[in-house]
């Protein structure tokens, strides 16, 4: 019989896991609430304890899995097997969840960050067509990125690569969370779109929907942006072309620095769909010099929530 | 005896070689004019004949080499181990560089491109202290790199990753010869940093010898502006500050994508030194996100012409 594969993608609200053949298929998926109470100290013990009774319930002992994946928010480091600095499971001290997960299950365990393994994910049974050099960014509350070069995820030296939303595309531009300006996470993550859109509401002095509700003081989602520029909002439609600019401007200095067969966009925000990604794809070309142009591909991710699981039970591959 | 590495540095002028210890310290080196004559027909036969000659000069025989590599303008294809497209060669058709050197000395042969080597060499014997991840840029005529990660070089699908001269600085800026708008290369290349200074002399007012040199139709070098910058020139200054925020904004996108250990500035505008390095470092921190911030340094290239040679010698150690 076939070895096993389990993937863990862990989040602040649940952890999902799945059991996967060595080829990607997933064969089983659950999922258990996150408790982060008493500073995250009972998510490693749930873990275990859902994956041994698992186990048991399918009838499968750790001799059959090859090794546990998992993807966690925070500060990994990769080859000790220790988190620290995930906010959202109030994880601040160092957390030795390789060591608490290999003596819990008797499997071995490999750990990555979120991004990295959802860009495992999508380039190993999404979007990447399994390519060996593929970038993918997550458009979400936040902006993230994962890339893989020949065949591998890069880290860099202090496990920083990839780290997209961080790329500058607007010197002088708004603020960012991480202290300095002008990431493209403040134009093109969920709430960044709704920044470029407040801005860009102050200025416009034509016919809007969107205009009127932002006036209104409604609550406006990057979604109802993307909804108002599909019906031809006037104001929306010069949101989308700003946000698309600078997301086609990273994607650029993306292809003419890696040259990657395919950019991935996932997260939230890409349920715009073809919509944003023909947008991307338009800026895109503009920024990138022929040989890149007509090489790197601009993709939707095909995963959706899978991407997580799939990506991280492939880090036990490796 | 130990074996030893074989390293030819091709260019539109001359053809370097050198012969190198596995640990990459050079023990000969030599170097022969290329004949671009009758399309490049000469060189390729000139180099066998370079090598065979040298060998039996220094009594060494094929067996007594690990390989030869060689770093070349034009497109590579590494693993066929062609060229084409190298136009200061005079190489427009496909030129089966591997397959006849091999023929010609019985030594196995590597090829990659000229930035991508001595990328190679600065990170193995130069700035980039044999580290993981190093980045090289080179300020030439052009503005040429080359990107190591994982200790592996970068080529991408259609091998131009690390073609960071064409990274888009400055959306609807200067015209590039690769048709788009904006490249580094376009404000950081020998030429680049005269056509900024062009364009700023038009606009500037005080008193400023660039200004009256450049109104005197005096031909100016990148050495002169950044000589002059030394000097405390007023508009000089101004250039050197709009040429380093570009390099800085470039290196500070190259840092949050794949937070090297090391971003090396080489070639001759990197010449300017330490008032060039500071200059763009202090750029690259204001574009790069804290934990960047403070593990990728911005370092001068150490090995000089000698880059290519190294570099290209440690193809044979893959």
């Amino acid at each position: 019989m076939d070895k096993k594969l389990l993937g863990i993608d862990l989040g602040g609200t649940t952890a999902k896991f799945a059991i996967l053949t060595p080829e990607g298929e997933v064969q089983q998926k659950w999922s258990i609430d996150t408790n982060i109470l008493d500073a995250g100290s009972h998510i490693v013990p749930d873990i275990v304890e859902s994956i041994n009774h698992h186990l048991e319930l399918y009838a499968m002992k750790p001799e059959q899995f090859i090794g546990i994946g998992m993807g966690t928010p925070g500060s990994v480091d990769s080859e000790k097997g220790t988190v620290i600095g995930a906010y959202n499971l109030n994880w601040t001290t160092l957390q030795p969840v390789k060591e608490l997960i290999e003596k819990g299950t008797g499997i071995s365990f490999y750990i990555d960050n979120d991004a990295n393994v959802a860009a495992l994910g999508e380039r190993w049974k999404g979007a990447g067509d399994n390519e060996p050099d593929v970038v993918f960014m997550t458009l979400g509350t936040g902006v993230g990125g994962g890339i893989v070069m020949n065949g591998q995820l890069l880290h860099g030296v202090a496990g920083c690569a990839g780290e997209i939303g961080h790329v500058t595309v607007d010197p002088g531009g708004f603020e960012c969370t991480c202290g300095k300006r002008g990431c493209l996470e403040t134009v093109a993550s969920a709430t960044g779109v709704v920044r470029v859109a407040r801005q860009m509401a102050e200025e416009y002095a034509g016919g809007s929907q969107l205009k009127a509700r932002l006036d209104n003081g409604e609550d406006i989602t990057s979604k109802d942006v993307f909804d108002l520029a599909k019906e031809k909002d006037d104001l929306a439609l010069m949101v989308v072309d700003r946000v698309t600019f600078f997301l086609g401007l990273a994607c650029g200095n993306l292809g003419n620095t890696l040259n990657p067969s395919t950019i991935i966009i996932g997260g939230g925000v890409s349920g715009a769909g073809e919509f944003l990604r023909s947008r991307v794809e338009s800026y895109f070309k503009e920024f990138t010099f022929p040989q890149v142009r007509e090489s790197t591909d601009i993709k939707l991710a095909e995963l959706g929530n899978e991407a997580g699981v799939i990506g991280a039970a492939s880090l036990a591959l490796t």
